[in-house]
This record gives C-alpha cells, structure tokens and sequence, in this order.
C-alpha cells in the first residue's frame, strides 16, 4: 500500500524491461526507477518536505508519470492540474493547497510564470523538458535534477495523502479531493484483476493524467510491471502508429475517440492485432457505435468504469461479457456495470434508507476506495461522507444481477467532451456579468461531445448584450470547455417551482425529445 | 477491505451460482449468505459482542467455511484450533485468547467437552453437525442457529482483527498471530492475481482450514465469488473423485500428496481435464517429483508460495512460469519466488543493515500482509516486528531476478568449529544422491565443534547405502566441515507437521535432552 514501493518492486523484478516508453525516450525498470529516485532527491534539495505538496501544468508525457513517482518517492503530495482551466483556476488550485513547488511543461511555462509574477507564492518553478530546451530565468531543469544523487524512498504509504486531483463542484469552488496510497493500491489491484493488467502488459495512455481516470491507471501499471506508452494528446494517426509500433494491449478511450477511429478510412489496413481491450467511462458506449466497434474490431473487448474522482476513481465496472447483443449477457449495455472487489454499492432515500432492487435514489459507495476528504474542507466532505459512505449525488438503481443503472445526475453537472461541467461554475461566470438577470446552464445533446454547454438566459431590462459578448466573458473565467456553447435568451422569467428554483427540466426537455440523455 | 463484505456482494452478484459445496450439501451464493447472517444472528444471541472470540475445533467441512464468515459477520474474531494438538495445548489458545464459545464437529466433541469439564471458561459450547446428530446436554446445535433470524452485517473490517491463528514459536509458547480484515483481503487479490481466481472458479479445500495457509484461500475464494468445494481431508480415492465430479480448477497440494498422486495406478484413467492449477508452500518442490508430476499433469500449472502465518501468509510467490526445466526460466525451482505485489523482501544482517543481492541474512518482509501482532505479547510482537518490518527467522538471499532462496531457518542454521552452516546446503547435497528419499539436517551437541552436523535419512524402497557413501558423496560437493559427522538411517517417513514441513525440532530432542543448545 505505498506507491513508490510499487516502483522499486517492479525495478527488482524485471530491471531490464522495457518501463517506460515515448517516441524515442525508453526506460527499463531499472532505469525508471534510478531516474525517479534521482528526481525526488531533486525535489528534496529543492526544500522538499514529506507531506508538502508538489504541482505540475502539463500536457502528458513520460515526465508526468516521473513526476507522480517522483514525489511519492520524496514523501511529498502530486497535485496534477487542469491544462484546460483558466488563469484564475489554476491559482485557485495552487493557493487552496499551497504548493511552493511547480512543474510545467514548455507549452505551459508561460502560463507558470505569469501565476508566479501574479503574486503566487511558489519558492520554486521547474520546465519539464529535454535537456537541450534552457529552463526560464529563477527556474530549475528536470533533467538536472535527474542527475542529481538518488534519495531513499521516503516511504509514505496506507493512509498517507499521495495525490490531490482537484474537481469542481456544485459550490462552483473547485476542490482538491484527497486521495491517500491505500486508495490508489486498492483501485490498481482492483483494475488489474478486472483488466488483466500484468506484467508484460503494455498500456497506451492517452486520457490526460490530470484526471484521476488517467492518472490512476499510471498506478495499476506500475505495479503490476507492465510497460507505459505515453503520448501527448489523442490524435487519430499517431494513435494508430503507436499502438502498432509498440504492439499496445490496452488503453483507455471515450466515445468520440472509438467515433473517429472507426471512420478512419484505412483502419482495416492497419495491425491492431495486439489491442485486447478498451476500456471506457463518463458515459455508457452508444449501442450503435459499440455494435460497429465489436464488428471492426473482433479481438478487442470493451470494458466501462462508473465512479468519480472521490472513490480513485472506479465504483462499478461493466465487464466484457456484458458488452454483447446475443445471448443471456445482451441487454445491459446501458448499464454503468457491477460493483468492483470491496465496494459496497447502495442506493438510498434522502433520509438514508437503503431502497430494494429496482428503485431509484442516490447512489452511494462504501469500501477502500473512497477518498480521506475534501483538502481543508471538513464541512464540504462531511456533507458527502457520512458513516464512511460516499454520497455520488448521480441518481441511479440496481437490477437483481447487482448491475448499477445511472438514470440522473442529482448533482446539477454536465458532462462535455469527457470533462465535467458543474452548470453552477458557468452560471457564476454568467451572473458576473453586468447585464445578465437570470440564468440557468444545462446539458444539451451534441454529436462531437457527447452534451454540450448550452445557457438560457434572461437580460437585465434596459440592457443589451449578444451571446458572444456573454461567452468572451466567461472565457476570462473559466476554462474554455466549461463555457458555453450556445445561448438562448429568454424574454420574461424562467419556469420556476413553487419554491421559486429554476426548473431545469423543462429548459432541458425540447433538446432531449426522442433522445436518451447520456448519463455516467 | 471487509471480509463479511466479499460474501454479501458475491450474494449480490452470482445470487444463483454455487458457493459451498460438501457431498451433497451445495448452498448458492444467495444461501451461504442466508445461512451466515443467520448462523451470526444466533452467536450473537448466545452473548457475542463485537471483538470478541470464538473458536472452532473441527475437521474441515462446510460449517467451517461458515464459521469464519459467520463470526465475522457477527462482528467477532474466528479463532480456528490445531485438531492435532494436545488437550493442554487447546486449553492453552482458548486461555489465551478468552473465547467463550466453541465450536467443536462430532469427531472433536468429545475433547471440546472435556476443556469445559476441565475448567476452561466456556460459555456455550455449540456442536456443528447434521441436523438429525443431537447436540449433547447443555450445547447448542449449529443447524438451529441457522434457522434463526438473520442479523445485519456488523461491519467490521480494515484493522480490526479478523483471525487469531495460533502458531508455535522458537519460545515453545504457541502464539496467536493476529490477522486484520485489511490483511487478509490484501492477500486474497495477490492470490486472486497470481492464481487466476475468478468469479466461477472451482477451489477445492483439502489443507486444514485451522492453519492460514488452508484458511485464507477461503477469503480469496470468496471475494472472487468462485465455488468451496470442500472435503474433510485428503485421502486419494475421495480426493481424486471431488475433482472430477465438480470440474475443480485449483487446490494446494504438498509434495507429499503429489508424491502419492503420482504413484497412484490408475492416474491415466481419470479425468483431471478441469484442473488448471495445483499451488504448493512450506518447502521447495523436489525437481524430480516436479518433472514427473509436468509430464503426467500436462494441463496443470504449479505455483509455489513462501511465507508464514505473520504474514497472511504469503510473501512471494514462484510463479507457474519458473516450474520449467527447459528454456530462459528454467533453474529456478528451488527458489521460494519473487515478493508478492505489496511486499518489500529485505535480507537483513544481525545489526539490521539491508544486504546486497546474492548474500545471506535474515529474510524481512513490509507490506500489508504483516500481522498487526500477537495476541497479548507486545514483547514478542516488538521483537519481530520493527519498523514495520517482519523478521521472519528465515536465513536466505535473493537474486538479480528478484528469486528468493531460503535457505534455513536462522534458528536452525548449526555452528560448528566457529563456521555456520545451513542444514538446506547440506540437504542440499544429500538430495543429490541417487538412494536418498528424504532428509534432514541438524546440528548435535559435540565437545569438540560446539555442534556437529547431523543428518537423519530415509533410503528409497529397494535400495542401499552406507554412511561413508553418503559423507564421500558430500564430500565431493561441499566444503568438509559442511558434510554430516554422523548420520542415522530411518525406517519410514521422517516426523511432519500438518503443513508438511519436516518436524527438525523432534529430530533434534533426543540429542539436546538435558543440554542447552547454543543459539545465535
């Protein structure tokens, strides 16, 4: 139950395999794990103490998985970060945990620098580069630091805080959920029986290792001495190339990626004969994409994962044999799947009554996965975590084959292009400005992104304002996937309740008419 | 990281699929847990509260299975006793830990009885029969408890402890070695992985349950929601027919029921095609046995485990791939394996210093396997659990492939002219001799060296040897002051425990009678 240990397991064992891998950069075992020990001896020398928190701005790459290792190995705490959020985000975040440290990456140094020059107390600024591109002035190298003398493993672990995966929420104040290394041991071993991760196995990722979705399966493969395939971003043809080139078994998509792969023109031409599964999450696979998936691709079986960054991530999975449509096993794609080892699912009334199969209420979690807490917010945790319970705020019930059905989401949230979107941050950005009255942001359906942020909005009386003027406004705000996409104005109020809250399901019902809201 | 939770959610996913099966007994996964929360509905009722004891005095069967589930779920902790030990060792682990309750089958009634007769402070004796076996005056009956009203699972888990299994001890004061939820839910994954446990998967339970090694693959079983088969214990004919009859996949075996699997006549008639794996511990496989049990069991996979009850027991594993004889695996089948995902393995000398690969020390593991102590002995728990690092006693050292060699028990190693010697290298070498079918190796008192080597041997059916040949034979293999002084020809097997390890202790009594042997 430490993660570095997982490390220097899988450096004992298979020092001469391959560890990690991208483009031309290939590590062994061996030499990952000198690297990483190397790295946190940086880190300590760059006034590194255990429990201090350690942040990085990065685009993926196999400096990211280095950094998460890294700062295990030093004793310290990874807070990975957004790359999509606005400026004002990323402060929030890096003053909310008080991280002296940041890493970023060539592509967001600028970005580093400027939260410096804004008065963010940061003692020491790191360029996660090659060791050719020069580091900005007051800035250290990585690739110095991974001369430096190797440190021992600090040696944190079980209850320990090893990583902060900030997320937002219906507060409209993001929060950095505390994820200890017994939560993230317990969710690889977990992910390897039901993935069959092992060593030898070698894992694309693709999904940003900012997101605990990504990030955790950095975990599963490092201890089971797989091998990592980092590339920086998804894109269709270097995709492909890479999982030819180094015969990858598995990686992590979402629908709109299988969407494109499967209309790529030549993808009969191209050898996937070593993808044996892909696994997936935020929402069920459309059953039309999955039926042309299982036909293109017949060696590869598919696998969803239901949860939130507060349980690391995974609550349910619904396995492979589940993604059929013949046999006793067809019928349950729509399903989010079963609970995984050790996760007590329930489903509850508002006052905390256990409902019989077949009843909607709120999905709640109990087991090794939930989070410790909310980063200095007692109050905020102790509203989700009761009696050891995560309260998910998704509605949902359970059919008599334990598979988990998420037909709600009680907390108001959207979810675009595989990224949440609390509507209550969006409308905080909308209600800042001056001419904006009422409004309410809701998920409508979009073919590219699965939903897409949609704002109805009612004008002040006597003023004037377009909906581009309204999104250029929220883009100073919030990052750019969380603002709107469309915008509707309404003359008059918006429908209420009696109790005067905005009834978001009739705003929400012309765009879904014919059609089943994708829910995660 | 709940032991009652892996059976519930088993209940909740394969309601209809077999759980527990005995002869004609076969409980559904929906039934076994129908009976545990009953069975533990009535222990509470005959005065369990949460932590306390219960202990069971039986052969195995399907109400032991039963028992550990039920007093777990009843909140208590399951205290399984030796069946071979004698009346005051019983007296003294049920003294010990301060059960209440015991559980004794028809065959050990009679002794349980006599501890309440003889003054141990038991409450409530329960008999776990047969509904039509009465109970004897004053008992109660365990198929009446499991007609009661099923109680709600008290939700025990993670460090509150699971399990007392008592284990001897270098004191000669037998030990009860405290075992956490969290323990041993860490070691049923590690097992789940290394051996391919799947919901569906059909174990057969021959090894005592009363020892870790045969009861934890209970727990691992279960939370794989796989099938118990379960027979008393291990007699050819019945063992060989339970196979076949429920398609088992999995059992362990020792080298001694290989041994007599392989002798058996008419082994090509049978139908072993649904065994997949055969798992084996306490000592390394003789390479002959190993080669001939591959050839004659084509379909079978062997896998060795090294541990001890501290640590839940298992610390590495020599996986199936290494019991080969061909190829870049081959020449590993004397080693114990590699560390289990989890574990640290250190080879440590006397003052605590951590040894390079390659030589000899004491074998140390961390991890979440390591017990959380002794029962009642911080003195004894502190001597071998330092810095949360398990001193196991073992002498061994590890190689550059991460293989763990044992190579005696630290206790055991002889020092003899002021040179240590390991009674395995000796061993070692007599194995190599063509008439030898067992051995031993021993140090005995000698005016002269301090101790002398001496071993006890056990020639093949039909065959010859003098004790000059054997000490010629050694002589040309290891340095002189290794090779026996003296050496003793038994009739018949040497004296065994249950787990199958060579009793060297009872070897040794006759010659230490009356003399302090020295240990370092």
């Amino acid at each position: 139950m430490q993660l570095a240990q997982t490390l220097r397991r899988s450096a004992l064992l298979y020092p001469n395999q391959p560890a990690l891998i991208e483009g031309d950069v290939r590590y062994t075992w061996r030499e990952f794990a000198d690297r990483v020990a190397r790295l946190a001896g940086g880190l300590i020398g760059l006034g590194l103490a255990p429990g201090d928190r350690v942040a990085m701005l990065a685009d993926n790459s196999h400096r990211y998985v280095e950094f998460f290792f890294a700062v295990f190995w030093a004793g310290g705490i990874a807070v990975p970060i957004n790359t999509r959020w606005a400026a004002p985000e990323v402060r929030f975040a890096i003053d909310d945990c008080g991280a002296r440290i940041l890493i970023a990456d060539p592509v967001h140094a600028a970005a580093a620098e400027a939260q410096r020059q804004d008065g963010a107390e940061l003692a020491q600024l790191i360029l996660a580069a090659d060791r050719d591109m020069p580091a900005l002035a007051g800035w250290a190298h990585w690739e110095d630091l991974a001369l430096g003398t190797p440190a021992e493993d600090a040696g944190r672990g079980f209850e320990d805080t090893a990583c902060l995966f900030y997320t937002g929420g219906t507060t409209g104040r993001s929060k950095g959920v505390m994820l200890s290394h017994a939560n993230l041991v317990t969710n690889s071993l977990t992910a390897m029986l039901n993935m069959d991760i092992r060593g030898g196995t070698v894992h694309l990722h693709v999904s940003p290792m900012f997101h605990v979705a990504g990030g955790a399966r950095l975990f599963s493969v490092t201890l089971a001495g797989g091998t990592h395939v980092v590339i920086p971003k998804f894109e269709i043809e270097p995709f492909l190339a890479t999982i030819e080139r180094e015969r990858v078994n598995i990686t992590i998509i979402v629908p709109t990626m299988l969407n494109r792969l499967m209309q790529h023109p030549d993808l009969e031409s191209r050898d996937l004969s070593s993808l044996k599964l892909l696994s997936y999450g935020a929402s069920p696979m459309p059953a039309a994409l999955l039926k042309r998936a299982l036909e293109r691709l017949p060696g590869v079986r598919f696998l969803q994962s239901y949860g939130m960054t507060e349980l690391s991530p995974v609550a349910t999975v619904l396995m492979p044999e589940f993604h059929t449509f013949e046999g006793p096993n067809a019928g349950f794609t729509a399903s989010a799947g079963q609970p995984v080892y050790n996760a007590d699912v329930a489903i509850r009334d508002p006052d905390g009554n256990t409902l019989p199969l077949g009843e909607i209420g709120e999905v709640c979690v109990r087991g090794p996965m939930v989070m410790k807490g909310y980063w200095n917010q007692p109050e905020l945790t102790a509203e989700v975590l009761r009696n050891g319970w995560m309260h998910t705020g998704d509605g949902g019930y359970m059919d008599e084959h334990g598979l988990l059905y998420v037909v709600d989401r009680i907390k108001d949230m959207i979810v675009t292009g595989g990224e949440n979107v609390y509507s209550a941050e969006v409308e905080d950005a909308l209600y800042a400005h001056s001419a904006v009255a009422e409004c309410a942001v809701i998920g409508i359906p979009s073919d590219q992104w699965g939903e897409a942020v949609h704002a109805e909005v009612v004008v002040k009386a006597g003023m004037f304002v377009t909906d581009a003027d309204l999104i250029e406004h929220c883009k100073a705000r919030i990052a750019g996937f969380k603002c709107p996409r469309s915008i509707r104005f309404h003359d008059g109020e918006l429908p209420k309740s009696g109790a005067g809250k905005i009834l978001k399901t009739e705003l929400r019902a012309p765009f879904w008419q014919d059609r089943q809201r994708a829910v995660n």
